[in-house]
């Protein structure tokens, strides 16, 4: 058919297909090496840093249309409940009360992968949705709410994960309380029992680590707006083709007739990857009024009602030699995903940090009466690689060895799960210049405990592993201008990240021009190509590659058209800095905005889309963080003095940009070791911690010296980028790190988080 | 380098370039004949329709935003000053009043191509710019435009272009009022003076037409905000990407920084094809103030100061023998371009419309002191008909033949001007079906002004070449989502004539889904590809070809895309309603989705452009119209009975809208016929119809009946698509066939336009 495409074909046919949009007759030509690199690496200040710093930018939250409603959500206040009876005639009589919707005047829509509807009369925890009011301002929205009469059927609930999986507690689901079927999720390598046997030493803990709650700076919340059949959503997203396409089959309408848009926003976590049932029930309201709705979550709903980091009892088991040779590594895990199904695993960093052929592990996800978990930085690695790596710590000291030394001897040189390469593994740079970073040999120079006085000091360190992300389709359009000015669009988005930033800067290297030239678009399902949600370190990882090829054929196109105004061929050209040479005659040349102009163009555009994965090599990004800290023992108050974190995570894109990142991961891993926690009252149900002011995060007296080093160069063939992502990376070995420092320092082992006062006082003083 | 146009490299230095974009293995399939297209052709109704309704169309004139600031214009009351002082401080001392930028506060700024400045200290026409107000609302500002006090030097004025190319006359500049270079623009074909003395009869008239102002409802107006260094404009434009240029070159800011955006318009007619004054005001207004600013224009500022069709004197001199056979064309034609430059010619009817061997031209460009001239719907085309097509009439009568004969004598069956043939010229056929239609044979059976009572009837016809327009680059970006819907993206804009629609229509034939699953994007620089100005006819020309190119390549990546999932060659598969079929087996299959899904893509992307224009041949469309009038000889009043337009415009893309475009055409061309002309008062210099109560515009009273007739099917090789554009046609020839009707009917010849009740009385009772 088309010229475009043409020679797809055979290819496609011949070929086993891998992705319809990548059929490279040869890959896209690698970067230069960082040290040639103009602006891919450097520390580059964000693009939209004006509109941050002058307060122009608008989030979603600020988001205002004329003549728009405000809407509001009545949440069920016991941890189980029927709703037997809906009375909203005393609310809506509220002078400026608009509209209420209910599960009995509204279709039921399947939501949760059908375990629930938008609104369903059994709920399943404090917070589960009942109605929602538009109204003319929040504060009568609100006010109706408590005139809202529901009559409840009281359940019998279960709020903690070891009591849901007995047999006499109460089911939240005809199939139980664990997910899938009752059974346990189960993984097996090798021969765990002859491992045990083959061990010199048999080291068996417990650990338990709490709920955490995302808790970004800004709510969720949505404004919509419908314009005859067409649904346009301003949300506060990591995910806009996410949302549309969840919406889109929720309303059962066709994706083009719902457009997602996101500029700005204050941070996700995890918690913003999926559509919430808020904004459905504010399209639903719109529709029905004939008006926009904004709808906002509070912070108490925000800690109540969407997502937090599951907890987790992990019982590990580990068997070793005297020399350090790993040969068995057991784990029985339970996890609470709340009332509806999510994962709440966190088996990987055992399975796959170190070179051990015997494994076994049984996980439990387990349903209980609160809300649901979901995604957080890291999931399931921040968990396990605490409890893995301050067990990886015992044992080192039980055979004597150093630490660092034995995650040496049981360095996996291939991916155990599935013995392949992986495409870079830098680990061990990481503890050797991580570990110089901290001092580590003459600091680590003592017992565990050791020391006069009541304030002690000690170091400990811990690995990571996370998926070199970068998998998914992501596509970038790129657009030079007449006057060589350039525009990236994609339907990725900017989380507070930098995104804005990085992709122009891949822009400017490929075409040479200064980054001030490019404008960077994201954030519109209807304007941009698809780009991933951001999540799993995988916005920098997926569309850099997309944009560095769209940005590759723009040149292609330039050298080409430079060619035939020139009548020199190709290979005889040279591209520098916007103008295009030939190599006989340096006065032979077009500039870029020649070409454009004289083969009569208006622009060049190219979509450019990232490469298929490749086969057979496992991608993965590593690192280990170091830890000072000092303890007082007569307040058990825990200081972070310092973290030093070491990561091979491929190429850097912004240095500035990473260390941004970096900071952020590790303060929020000092938050999970040491501070934040959702405390539940098991007897009635409820959440105690729903403010800022009972939920303890980090503030900036808490953050600790830091030291990042990046120890890899971005040589890796994950892409031509070669950017493996670095969002996850500094949170998942942040509390091993410290746990294992505290008991450096103390010789107390703290196995379960947060890190309180309260704990390493008991244990100092053998309390309890 | 990258793989999508590694293929073009050889090409394009070994052949001649063309368009970079351009560079087809082979041309693109052209479309199934009319009668098998589902989606072309079909009079859809505008998928923009409920916008309209419903009024939720944002209007550049409803862009509102956030602590806007109003503006306004001081504009010279004078037809030629130069101001000697001025006087803001009294103006400034209004409450409310924020800033007021002149001469004397900012720089000095090019415009019109160096003709003037922003702010100049020469003022050349009653409405020139002096100053602009920024002020808390619009009354504010207006009041403050009386009080800011200027001391102007006042110059001799000229208003008359045949005064102003006296010797004597006032000069608007250092060379003079003739532009260029106080020559005449020539054109010799042939031996002119040979064939005058060949003829046997020479015809020699002078025609005169007037000023008229394009008047569309929306008044001129824009509404930028400065975010940082990065400047956004909603503009009332006919070209997004020709305001952000102007601008940016007038601010020295890269075309990156700037966005312009329009979505709806209520019209433009040639008046909003560029940037205006008004629009770099308000840029400058809003970055010293740090507000946005909303700058819009009156119904009075339109009728002075932002474009109008330039009057003509035109001498026509025509050489025939008296069996028909042209053999001289001469013209001396003066027109006024206003006080700076623009075309003001009208030469293209006389040296195109028919078979003639030896043309003389001499066109005058002459600068007056009066708003500057603009294109104006088909510019000179219009003027040049009316004339032109009059004395062809007369010519016809004198050697007693038929009009249409006399034209079918003299078809040209090339273009004369170049001696190339047509894509295609079908106006025989337009003349035969719309002589038919309007019953020309018994109707035209009698003499001129033949017929008993005051109230006589007559009819005309005259014939159209414009333009068949489609040569600039357009580009549209298609995305095909996982469910199957359609995004078409394009920098193009709709002011107003349907482009939504017919773009929608050319992706739905291509990918045969429904229209209702495909949503168009235009309007914004930043997101979408270039797409040219919307004038000239040239939207659906240029830009369908390119919607027609990118739903081609999705459909050719899905057919790969199947090819490779279903195993089945290419060239055995068959494409049907978004499902793909292999030809042996029918069970056999996948739809566009699974294809999709199946191929790992979230969306599937492709970037169409226009074809190249194709070489050695003459795109120009072609039409007739038939006029009937009825003129009442006791009140000199014209009234249309009707009119059929009869066309060959290739390929009609929407039936309906092809209506609303020649109604809107041929009633705009009664305007221009009967009733619409700009007055100045000569002595004073001033313009006396500055609102729509002096200025007459006709109403749905003055409108006709109305046939339209397409002659043609659409296999033009123009492009694939075949669309020749329909704005331009319908208003051509109208003027033409009326003023022959009214001769027909009264026997009256009125050579001067409009048509008025007096010119009629004067020439019908010998008065003046």
């Amino acid at each position: 058919m088309s010229r475009k495409v043409i020679k797809s074909v055979t290819n496609l046919y011949d070929k086993k297909i891998e992705r319809l949009a990548e059929v490279p007759d040869e890959k896209l030509p690698p970067l230069k090496n960082n040290k040639e690199l103009k602006y891919i690496g450097r520390g580059i200040s964000r693009i939209d840093g004006y509109d941050k710093v002058s307060g122009t930018a608008v989030f979603t939250f600020d988001k205002i249309l004329k003549n728009m409603a405000h809407a509001r959500i009545l949440r069920c206040p016991h941890p189980h409940a029927k709703i037997r009876k809906i009375d909203i005639t005393k609310a809506m009589n509220i002078k400026g009360v608009i509209d209420i919707i209910t599960k009995d005047n509204t279709e039921k829509i399947d939501w949760y992968d059908g375990d629930t509807f938008i609104f369903d009369e059994h709920l399943r925890y404090q917070g589960d949705e009942i109605a929602c009011v538009a109204a003319e301002n929040e504060v009568i929205a609100s006010m109706a709410l408590k005139k809202i009469e529901v009559e409840y059927e009281i359940l019998s609930h279960v709020t903690d994960k070891m009591t849901a999986v007995k047999e006499d507690a109460p089911k939240l689901y005809d199939w139980g309380n664990i997910s899938p079927d009752a059974n346990p999720a189960k993984y097996n390598r090798g021969d765990y029992e002859q491992g045990l046997k083959n061990a010199d030493q048999i080291i068996e803990e417990e650990y338990n680590t709490q709920f955490v709650i995302h808790n970004p700076t800004e709510v969720h919340c949505s404004t919509v707006d419908w314009n005859g059949d067409h649904l346009t959503i301003w949300d506060s997203t990591q995910g806009i083709f996410a949302v549309r396409n969840s919406v889109a089959a929720a309303l059962k309408i066709p994706q083009n007739k719902i457009t997602v848009i996101k500029k700005y926003m204050g941070g996700g976590f995890g918690a913003k990857l999926e559509a919430g049932k808020y904004t459905v029930m504010a399209a639903l309201l719109a529709k029905r009024i004939g008006r926009p709705v904004r709808i906002t979550i509070d912070r108490k709903e925000m800690n109540l009602a969407v997502g937090n980091r599951p907890d987790s009892y992990q019982r590990l088991t580990v068997g070793v030699k005297n020399d350090g040779t790993l040969t068995a590594l057991g784990m029985t895990m339970y996890g609470a995903m709340g009332a509806h199904r999510d994962g709440a695993g966190c088996q990987w960093p055992l399975r796959s940090l170190y070179k051990c052929p015997n494994v076994k592990v049984e996980e439990y996800h387990v349903a209980i009466n609160t809300g649901r978990s979901r995604p957080f930085r890291a999931p399931g690695h921040v968990q396990g690689t605490f409890a893995f790596e301050s067990i990886i710590d015992m044992a080192a000291e039980k055979i004597g060895m150093d630490p660092i030394e034995f995650r040496l001897k049981n360095y996996a040189e291939v991916e155990a799960n599935w013995e392949i390469p992986w495409t870079t593994k830098l680990l061990k740079e990481c503890y050797k210049q991580g570990a110089e970073a901290i001092n580590w040999k003459s600091k680590r120079n003592k017992k565990a405990g050791e020391g006069k006085g009541p304030v002690k000091r000690g170091v400990g360190m811990a690995s990571q592993i996370w998926w070199g992300t970068g998998g998914p389709p992501a596509y970038a359009t790129v657009k030079l201008n007449r006057d060589g000015s350039v525009h990236v669009l994609s339907g990725t988005q900017d989380i507070g990240c930098g995104t804005y930033t990085i992709l122009a800067q891949v822009a400017a290297e490929v075409l040479e021009i200064p980054v001030e030239r490019i404008t960077v678009s994201l954030g519109n399902t209807d304007e941009h190509p698809y780009g991933p949600s951001s999540g799993g370190s995988m916005t920098a990882s997926s569309v850099t590659p997309a944009v560095y090829d769209g940005a590759l054929q723009i040149k292609a196109k330039l050298m080409s058209g430079a060619s035939a105004l020139l009548g020199v061929r190709e290979d005889n050209l040279v591209y520098s800095q916007g103008v295009i040479y030939s190599k006989d005659d340096k006065n032979k040349k077009k500039s870029i905005q020649e070409v454009v102009r004289e083969t009569h163009e208006q622009i060049l555009v190219a979509t450019g889309a990232r490469n298929a994965r490749p086969q057979g090599v496992m991608l993965n990004s590593f690192g280990a963080q170091f830890a000072e800290v000092e303890v007082n023992l007569e307040t058990g108050k825990v200081k972070v003095l310092k973290i030093v974190a070491a990561h091979d995570i491929g190429r850097t894109i912004n240095r500035k940009l990473l260390e941004n990142q970096f900071h952020g991961g590790i303060i929020q891993g000092i938050g999970y070791a040491l501070l934040e926690e959702r405390v539940i009252d098991h007897y009635t149900g409820k959440v105690l911690t729903t403010n800022l002011h009972n939920y303890k995060m980090p503030t900036i007296k808490d953050a600790p010296e830091i030291e990042v080093i990046i120890v890899s160069e971005g040589d890796d063939q994950i892409s031509a980028i070669g950017a493996k992502g670095i969002g996850e990376p500094a949170i998942i070995p942040t509390a091993g790190a410290i746990a294992n420092a505290v008991y450096n320092a103390t010789g107390v082992r703290i196995r379960t988080l947060p890190i309180t006062p309260d704990k390493i006082l008991n244990q100092v003083y053998n309390i309890g």
